[in-house]
């Protein structure tokens, strides 16, 4: 097996907390880690407060390789991750010059005025790199092992494309599923046995309620396809024993 | 003002953290206890790893009057919720009779096997008390100043319902919206402006790019309905001398 690589998230932002906002970086961000084979270990969600994220973002960057910050990068006075974070650091907060002339250049393009709240986005903790935003004007930004993008979704999206292949990780962890409708509580033995025979994978149960019927989707995770399906292989004989039907892929 | 009473969540799951399932539950539960007059303050999304777990839940109930726990109370290997929490607390795992005999009572009418995993559903930390899930068999728990949740969103709802109105709170926080098609960086200085005016409020600024314009929706909350409507009509009269149309509720 490969070093395991981790990653955390830290969500920086009010809306998210006062349920006004549905976050969707947690997923995305999840799945594209998974491929590049660094594994998130740990989410907080946080306030739009200095103390709050600089306490969130040293924790989480001392127990990972990574630490990715989502939200807070905007114009406006309740975008404070910068300051926060170059304060989390110990660093002063510098304008970037290349972040200066990207910005320029955008602004010149869709011909808005410059103005000093716009260019208060070329703000970074003093060493930091930028990220670059194909979506929209202002970068993202590395600093140390830290990884700051946007809260808006597609920016982020954008933000990680740029990213893809660039960070160091081990195997990607690949998942295979089966489902059946079988009841939790009625294989919970057989999946501890499937478990001890197959050592190198772990396996999640997911219930639901389709259709008027009780159901599990198993899903195998490993860092070697032919590990995981083998296990599902194994788990899908078992559950037919049991007098369950299998759905490969799941329900 | 009232006292401020917080809470915080503990999302536990592999699932979430792995990117495979969309977390609901933030929405549900922040929204939730909008009403209840407490505040959510932080969310941690932890993976199925009793050190992981006992820590988060050990540093956020000190720090907040409430936690809130979502997932890991099923039946199978993965589901190590009651047990965390207990090692947290320093407390045995005990069988509630209550929810020994609820189980039963369920089980019975929906006409399944009673098995030692469905029963071990009936499992809780000593002096934990029942929270009534009408949705399916198994209970949630509440034990001095944490409540635990199922995972499941419907689930949660459920559980969330049977609690309404018995947590101690303060004044529900009251949020109005305004929306305007004004990118967030021609209106930073106007909105510090407005915040200085209105210090019993709080104003996000939340961007979003719609029909091919950019604008953002501004969110002001406080604990009196007129203080914070006294703030959005400044805040909206402020946007038109600018010459930025505002649209009550937001956009």
């Amino acid at each position: 097996m490969s070093r395991i690589y981790t990653a955390a998230l830290a969500i920086i932002g009010d809306e998210i907390l006062s349920g006004r906002t549905q976050d969707k970086n947690i997923v995305q961000i999840a799945q594209w880690l998974n491929v590049q084979g660094i594994r998130l270990t740990e989410v907080r969600v946080v306030p739009d407060l200095e103390e709050k994220i600089v306490k969130a973002v040293n924790e989480l960057r001392a127990e990972n390789d990574y630490l990715f910050t989502t939200g807070g990068i905007g114009p406006t006075h309740d975008d404070i991750t910068v300051d926060a974070i170059a304060a989390a650091l110990g660093v002063p907060v510098v304008m970037h010059p290349e972040a200066v002339a990207m910005l320029e250049r955008y602004y010149e393009k869709v011909g808005v005025e410059i103005t000093e709240a716009r260019m208060s986005m070329a703000r970074v903790p003093e060493g930091a790199e930028l990220i670059p935003n194909p979506v929209s004007g202002a970068p993202g930004i590395q600093i140390e092992n830290i990884y700051v993008m946007a809260g808006i979704p597609h920016i982020t999206a954008g933000m990680l494309e740029g990213l893809t292949g660039k960070l160091e990780g081990g195997n990607p962890l690949v998942s295979v599923t089966v489902g059946a409708y079988s009841p939790e509580s009625e294989v919970a033995d057989l999946l501890k046995e499937v478990m001890k025979a197959h050592p190198d994978t772990a396996i999640g149960s997911y219930p639901f309620f389709k259709e008027g019927k009780y159901g599990s989707n198993f899903v195998v995770r490993a860092e070697d396809a032919d590990v995981a399906q083998a296990c599902v292989d194994d788990l899908g004989e078992r559950l037919e024993a049991a007098g369950f039907e299998k759905v490969p892929g799941g329900i």
